[in-house]
């Protein structure tokens, strides 16, 4: 794996951004090879972890002149994409490690997105996430003259094994959310083992617990803080692009399994009298429908990202109408990837039959992956947005799932 | 469990039909205790297995003159619907036991069925499948002056732990399908333990290897044979209408368990403002929509099974059109409870939310089970079937899936 | 047509119930015949009224202890949903008709309904509709000794060429909805002529404008008056019923065109080589899901129709509950007919192809008007009731529309 | 009118392609003030096919060199679908007229479309269609020393009151397909007035009667002939690409009507309990469905455009595999704007509510519209195509429909 060396000795200038999708594509193979194997098992990927951590892909989203690839977002999702048509787990803490990174740039100053982007870079962190504002349970509360953090989070993808967190609690003083990154090693952090779920096995999306965590005055993200300008506000539009990009690779992924499948196939049904599967007219009907679905999501992901691109290079000029139509972008495409997606990791076994139900093959992965995580935030919400943009021309409020 | 006691002395006559479904409601009770424990781990469930002995439904379809419950086949099948309300597996290979049963009045003379059923009833045998004619490896071979079967078969739910097997292989000399009930314990049969599939996990049906077996001559069913008449013909329709009933059972627990899921969360959605997930409005309306298919389904399955037992009344007078009917009325059945079953245990997660994909609550097994059970035959050549009877009067040509 | 002789001349006593259905099915023999043009034409189909008058059929759901034919209203609405088959506009008016008769028996008094049910008979009334709740033009006033009512009236269904009305007003002192009986000819009453819609072009739904018009005090239904009872609320229920079998019955008949048009089709497609439309795999698929989407419609309706009869049995006794399952049998079967016949009315066009949409045809006025009647009340606020119903157990609260 | 004025007088040279857009809004305009009365009176839309001329819209493929506006593919397909909106039948004829234009560069030697395209500029001819390769009923002869077309065309749009025609024929000699371009006027041309249909009223796709009609050598296309190579087959891609833009057009149209009806409605429903439309749940939810799936098909139309200019750009270099690549995405724009097309057209009934149904409002047009114009070509076979080239990697072979 070319990439991987490439990338391995920090402070070397990383390649061309366009060099990032084979490594992505050597990664995406890699980590093919073990998917089946590693969902049965479930816990944190430590090996796939290092993987990402020694090819470099970490560092991809960060700016050139702070020894990133300085790759645009297109980019980066398309190696969201990739990975996630191997692994849907690996591609989302992957992409959520980058979201983490942004909201660096769009939660706080220049000077915190720079120190931490560049010790990013030199340290080979992986970021993890510890902001869910649906669970209200982490208060931030001053402690001498200092500040800590005390309570728990749930749903805290990507925390294990992780060397930095984006952290979410309610000010006792203010009741407002307030954000902070910081280590995860700091004392006090307690990072549970305890994700368990029927999809998206390794994602470590457990509980983080903080017994009175410090947070030091420079870790908090204020300028201009969560959701605090049109640009801040990005933060969940860049979180549902990833999702939409997850969403897009798996379902990718479990397409390109199915035609495998059924490409090996001798014959459809005995009432076929003799058609081989590749021809029969039900099973091209099928795959028809399945690849319209997916191409239809895939011209809605890409006009999204590019949609986010021209709304993140606006900075703090983007206007509160630019975020709305990004936010309408990445809405579209969140109901279609959501929608195609389990049509497909549904009806591929039409196509390939009974016997694609073995549990070595692990075909089912592709479902229960999907089912979870397109549960994030409910896909009816999300259309209605779109009806009420269609309707009356509203853009959503910006809020944290919007 | 009063049925049970009530049962287990054999001799005794049993109850009127209608306690059978008393007796079927207390074991799928039992069953849904340990199902999300028994889906994990697979195998034999050789425990459920015995209870279902030890609780005389074993001999609910057998004629009370032989010492049988002589229940109709609406309450069999309405005892295999409850059953896989708590465990699809177990309920599929309880159906197809009073399958093979109906398969020796269906292919076999008077006197082999009297004989057959009535030490089912005596000797409590649970009978599993080696009928599978789309697996071509089995032969019926000339030994001496004798008759043996040689080969393999793939598919055989219910073979393992069971007492009796209905065996199908393909005549050497005459190259027609031949059907013979035997022992599965006779010298030669080996029940592999190989079935480690996506769902339906502990239905064991994986395949039996048949090494030179002996095959008494009283122990064919040629009297008429396999589909040797319009009556004969009526053995697909019954296992069509077991894997209709089990579907639409699963269907009814799944969506049992989503009701019962969501009426303890105390709200749907950030979006939603306040309002309980109860009340949510997109809520009700899946929730309606999901209702209204098992409704429909229920409804077509009630109708087929009430089609079959009109035909089997018949007996020996059914003409082909009276048995055509019948499969179309089965047919019915099988695409709408396919289709309603599939829409509900894939939507059931969008109104239950993100906490209901925890492993702990095994919702997934609901999906996995109905999708690896739908795949028995292709769902778009049975809607053809319905397709060709509506445009051009044509009934279905019997075969073993027709 | 025997069944229009027999019933010509009054005072004779009339023929079974089962007859009806003949009848029916002669009339819309007559009533296809001339469809297509009279769809074009629209306005009041006098010549099809007054056939139905001769009938006898008006006095369908009248007790034979009055004169009338004393039939269940699994007849009346067998014979409602027939004359759809031909006419969906004529049969319309013909249910509600006997809506109208069921009205002064829910509304009213056992003398009022027996008075003018006896009236209908002899004097062959044909009632029609002037009660629309969301329409609340029209006041009950006091003028003099006596009252009167004045507004207007909107969607009036078949008030043209009526002999009676059933009108809704608020009555000015209490702000409460009056229900009456009245005759059309009445002075005050004008019927207005300006029903020109899309669909159900023959219904007459337009507007009644009432200037002034004398309610004599034995014409207010108030024992127990609109509502005023479980029983009285079954009201609603069939009018939704009416509207069930009207879309069915359509449905019906559009399912019947397309077939005999497609078994005239010599080919369906170029890239289908030879394969004549009657044996396309994609002719067949497509019609198996049509038929089988309308025989789940018809037992959802024909089970709501027994539901129906059921609660009308019960009378004064009929307790809320018992109401609200019957409310909930009829929801269910109004939603499952509303999407079946809109995809079969939509969907038809597909097996036919191009040349089915000549004018000529008219194929086009089975999707008009399902279309223009099924937006009645929303689909969707119905699918909401059956979901509350399946999620909380809750029955429908009592409406004109519930 | 600007465009119109500017372009009114011959020899001008044309404003940039970019203005084209405006002036076909112009035109979409007017044609909309009388869109619902024209679809009543069917017929030839002389005024508005005079409009088009006088625009000089007819010139709009035409090459710059020869006196056209020169415009790219994708500015005369938005063209086609922005008159759609208003007028799905003009639309249809005007895209027709350019799919002519590039047939005699498809078809013909260079001279022949240079020829004919500059004397559409300087006669501001409007071309029409008599190429139906299903309807073989016209040969052609040999005459003397002449050629001569005999028999008739089905499907003819926008014959009547064309100019130039392009005709199909059999040759008698070798039972080939060839295709000339001849004068309507010609004497032996009868285009027949009986095109009478239930949508695309205006678009005279009637029967073109050929009484031995003279055809000189230099008016066949056979340098390289119909489907005579690569570049040559584009016609059908084309063809359909047409057909693509009209039905987004007119789905664009209806929802944009759709929307301002809701936007007037106070409230949806009685049982929404005072909730305006333009806030109601449901309503939103449908809009956000409706929108999405308009816009899904949207990308997929404009990269099947952009895909189209790219193989028309590569001439006679254009290979199989990259004629094939065009016409997959064609394909795929086709199967997705007819299915969102159909549940516009049809679901924007709900979201509107029954007054909608008036007929004044015209608001079924649409759906008779697409309906129609749906049929061309079955959409099934289409997805089959997209099914064969996802699964086997096959792209469809060429035929006038592929």
């Amino acid at each position: 794996m070319q990439g991987e060396v490439a990338h391995a000795s920090n402070g070397q200038a990383p390649p061309a951004p366009g060099g990032a999708l084979e490594v992505a594509d050597d990664l995406a193979r890699a980590f093919a090879a073990t998917a089946v194997e590693r969902d049965k098992r479930g816990g944190t990927p430590k090996e796939e972890r290092d993987r990402l951590r020694r090819s470099g892909l970490l560092s991809l989203s960060v700016p050139a002149s702070l020894g990133g690839w300085g790759a645009p977002w297109s980019v980066v999702l398309e190696a969201v994409r990739r990975i996630a048509r191997a692994d849907s787990a690996v591609a989302h803490v992957f992409g959520f490690h980058h979201l983490m990174l942004a909201t660096l740039r769009l939660f706080g100053s220049a000077d915190q997105a720079s120190r931490l982007q560049a010790a990013t870079v030199s340290e080979r962190w992986f970021w993890g996430n510890a902001l869910n504002p649906l669970d209200t349970r982490a208060r931030l509360v001053r402690r001498g003259d200092g500040l800590a953090v005390r309570g728990a989070k749930s749903f805290c993808s990507g925390a294990s094994d992780s060397d930095m967190l984006i952290v979410s609690a309610l000010d006792d003083a203010t009741s407002k959310l307030v954000v902070a990154a910081i280590p995860t090693r700091r004392p006090g952090i307690r990072v549970l083992d305890d994700w368990d779920n029927m999809g998206q096995r390794q994602t470590d999306s457990g509980t983080v617990e903080l017994d009175d965590v410090e947070v030091r005055a420079d870790e908090l993200l204020t300028t201009p803080g969560p959701l605090g300008s049109p640009f801040a506000s990005l933060r969940p539009c860049l979180a549902q692009l990833v999702l939409v990009n997850v969403y897009l690779g798996l379902a990718e992924g479990a397409f390109e399994e199915a035609r495998r499948y059924t490409s090996t196939r001798r014959r459809p049904w005995i009432a076929a009298k003799g058609t081989p599967a590749t021809e029969d007219p039900y099973v091209l009907l099928r795959y028809g429908d399945l690849w319209l679905a997916l191409e239809g999501a895939r011209l809605l992901a890409d006009r999204a990202g590019a949609a986010f691109q021209a709304a993140w290079e606006q900075g703090d000029r983007l206007s509160p109408e630019q975020r709305g139509g990004c936010a309408i972008a990445v809405a579209a495409a969140k109901v279609a990837t959501s929608r195609s997606g389990l049509d497909i990791t549904n009806g591929m076994f039409e196509v390939m039959g009974a016997s694609a139900t073995a549990a070595s093959a692990g075909m089912d992965r592709f479902w229960r992956n999907l089912r979870t995580h397109t549960l994030h935030d409910p896909v009816d919400y999300k259309s209605r947005e779109l009806g009420a943009y269609a309707l009356n021309g509203a853009i959503p409020e910006p809020s944290f799932y919007s």
